[in-house]
């Protein structure tokens, strides 16, 4: 199994398999234990590690091949242990820009001589200046 | 500043100041840098130390009381880190029950001995058995 000795090797595996339908790179990110965590926009969490893979499986069978860009916006890293913030754009062929970005919270932990990922939540969202206007200040109503 | 032993004494005081709208213990909870990663529901990203606190004292501002009940579904701790995956319901006064719960992902690392909340990705979901019904089987259509 493919091994990735950054966070980053990890990180740029994840989104070119998400790219690529490559379910087979999609298998090798992921840690192998049943306390990952991936939740898709909008679905329930999937925990188990054949629920997460299925998940993916299904998606790329049944999918369309998007253009994906992903820019980590922050970045927490520590001797064995990466969180990512990301805002993905996925653009289906044929669609000039997505109305909204999808924002993924994504860790990684070092096991066995290789970084892999323990986190995918991804969520729809809005970009801030879409609420905010442009200073980013923040909400100021109920948001739970 | 009151200190947090343990991963689960920091979860117990976030939602206990959720609950009771208490600004300075919510303050209290989070680790003051601007790597930190807040994401109310359907939200853009919130990063900045001062930007995440504003979000939730405006929340406690202007918001309602709630009954909050956040149930822990899985957990990875380590020396220095936990990540809780917690199924929130969220009940206005007068609410029977929420109709669907809130997913978060939820970080703590320990730094200068305390445990301090560094990630809170909440995000609107369904329960698994309303989509796929009782067994859990995982989506089959495209998520992303």
């Amino acid at each position: 199994m493919t091994r990735f000795d950054t966070a980053m090797e990890a990180h740029d595996a994840f989104y070119q398999a998400l790219e690529m339908s490559d379910f087979e790179l999609m298998q090798s990110v992921w840690l192998a234990d049943d306390r990952v965590i991936c939740i898709h926009p909008l679905w329930p969490p999937l925990s188990r590690h054949d629920e997460v893979l299925d998940s993916w499986k299904g998606m790329f069978d049944h999918g369309q091949s998007l253009s994906v860009t992903a820019s980590i916006i922050s970045c927490r890293e520590a001797r064995d242990h990466c969180t990512h913030l990301v805002e993905e754009l996925l653009i289906p062929p044929g669609v000039a820009s997505p109305q909204h970005p999808i924002i993924a919270t994504n860790q990684y932990i070092y096991v066995d001589e290789s970084w892999r990922m323990t986190l995918h939540h991804a969520s729809p969202t809005a970009r801030i200046e879409d609420i905010t206007g442009e200073n980013g200040s923040g909400p100021s109503t109920q948001l739970h």
